[in-house]
């Protein structure tokens, strides 16, 4: 063991105590194990965010990426909805271009836009600015993480990050796209240059996500957001390998690795094959049948229609109910949306939600 | 038969002269009807469009809608492609939109935006404007569809129309949206009235059809552009009904029916069984697969990522006999993209998979 060991940074090799005691007792950690605890455990993708009035009051005057250089500022975003709803996890608070960022990529925020990347990548040149993120880059996201295993106390913490052809998709058409068109050009057209951006958002990741494993984070998640754009044999031959390695990487650490991605049901086998201990599933696939695709030996997370929170309360109940039964077909199941929480959602109805699935 | 009939408007009952003959010689219509032609049959979405540089210099001055209430353009912006690719069918061009506008909606296409409706459908009191189309409403229409079953010769030319789910959502956004979040929350709050407003949609949307029908059109196709916005019990709830209506309403017209949507791969059991002689299908699930979610006993339409003509030319070679190896799967097999062509095609490229699947 290296004597170079931070406070925040816990040993690699081995189970940190902190995650071995929460692996028996959490009812989140213990259904991505492919268990079955007394109830069924349930968070939000996106719950921390615009849907909180605290969270609007406390952005109010700061810009996206600054907040997520703020461990203050993380740490109390991470922890609004944990007080709010009481959910079986936390998600840590980041985005998704934020490691794009912190190697020096020129990238910002834009509200009611999204990512805006100033020098889209069009050539191998312009690969020369995505070199590895080493833990001195986000300095703040090792903090953060340490300031919220203080406070979670028994509530896991997820790691956050994108994977490799999600921000391939950013960096190469320059912001969100709805076609990924340029994306898959380059794609298609020059697959040895696509595979060396791929390797290096792979390599880029996965430091991002080593930052927050060593700093304590308790599972992680590698958000496909727009992986769901390809078929299968193309998600296999150009996408797949280049995320297995980031998932691979934290294949010793003990912490529960979800694969997710929208618009998926054609890859959800492909997405837990490449090294996901859950799937993450969109509401347009039931989860009995993603268990089934997934192949039964993974867990499955998901997978109401985020816009259910608006239909009447007997209809709400149904459709939560409905996800559960169903997600008892597979091997474990985390409750959870089947992308992220409308920023429109009452958060009341998020509150009853997660009392739905904890007693059912 | 009615002495009243018109040049432009073949009678209803039974099948016009045109309909027989070319049903038994058109490789598009062979194919849809579930035979196997001597060639696959192939078309394109969005194939009269941006792409073309003759289309691009004809509607340079002219505002999307006004083009196609002018009979002149739209049958020269129908016939360009058909002249430079030579496929089975030719679309009738148009706008989704268009039927709206006939009956009185304030909605118009904002370039870079697309649709844009004035005010709205928040309340049933904006239900009024929704009356039922008329012939006398789109003239136009029987005018161009007239005048292109005379230029087009041996060439069926298909219909247009978008379904009532993809209407609603324009007319309850005030525009295109990525989430769905207002039309669904209508949905789920109010199904009252949403089936009220889905039902004068499909109203609309078969007068619109019929009134190409009636002019000669070959075959139809309902664009459900949003429908893979919903799981399947949602679509079969609030949707699919009202769909089934349109379609049923040329059941007896000798025109087979095309049903289509994107990310529609957990609904296309569901697409088919409300009526399609034909299901339309995206580049997500292989057409092999989308066969069997059909049923195996009705004609599938697809699929080829449009994207696809940017790759290397032995790619897309590859790509396109896998396509049509995987939809002989099929009881017929109509060849196209998985959704509509890419403004940034090389329309020479366009031409080139026509080739390729006409010697597959």
């Amino acid at each position: 063991m290296s004597l170079g060991t931070t406070a925040v940074a816990p040993p690699r090799s081995g189970l940190s105590p902190r995650r071995r005691g929460l692996t028996a007792t959490s009812p989140f950690l213990r259904a991505a194990a492919g268990d079955r605890p007394e109830r069924v455990p349930v968070w939000f993708m996106r719950q921390a965010g615009r849907v909180l009035p605290e969270y609007r009051a406390l952005r109010a005057t700061t810009a996206m990426l600054d907040s997520c250089r703020n461990a203050e500022m993380v740490t109390e975003i991470t922890l609004q909805p944990v007080r709010r709803f009481r959910p079986d996890a936390a998600i840590f608070f980041s985005d998704i271009v934020l490691p794009l960022a912190a190697v020096g990529v020129d990238v910002d925020i834009v509200a009611g836009v999204g990512p805006v990347v100033a020098h889209p990548i069009r050539a191998r040149a312009d690969l020369d600015v995505l070199r590895p993120l080493q833990p001195d880059d986000v300095q703040y996201v090792s903090t953060a993480v340490g300031m919220l295993i203080r406070e979670l106390g028994e509530t896991p913490l997820i790691g956050f990050a994108g994977a490799p052809f999600t921000l391939a998709s950013y960096l190469i058409e320059g912001g969100p796209s709805r076609s990924h068109t340029r994306t898959k050009a380059l794609m298609y057209s020059d697959p040895e240059l696509w595979h060396d951006l791929l390797g290096r958002l792979a390599e880029i990741t996965t430091g991002f996500l080593r930052v927050q494993v060593d700093a304590g984070a308790d599972a992680v998640q590698l958000f496909d957001s727009w992986a769901g754009a390809l078929n299968e044999e193309d998600y296999l031959r150009y996408v797949a390998p280049h995320s297995a390695r980031v998932l691979a990487a934290f294949a010793d650490d003990g912490v529960p690795r979800i694969h997710f991605g929208v618009n998926t049901g054609q890859l959800l086998g492909a997405m837990g094959a490449a090294g996901a201990d859950v799937v993450g599933v969109d509401w347009r696939v039931p989860l009995d049948e993603a268990a089934l695709r997934v192949g039964g030996d993974r867990a499955v997370q998901g997978n109401l229609d985020p816009a259910t929170v608006f239909a009447p309360a007997d209809v709400l109940a149904e459709k939560v109910r409905d996800v559960c039964r169903r997600g008892a077909a597979a091997p474990g199941h985390i409750f959870n949306f089947g992308h992220g929480v409308l920023p429109e959602s009452d958060p009341g109805v998020l509150a009853h939600i997660v009392d739905l699935v904890h007693e059912f």
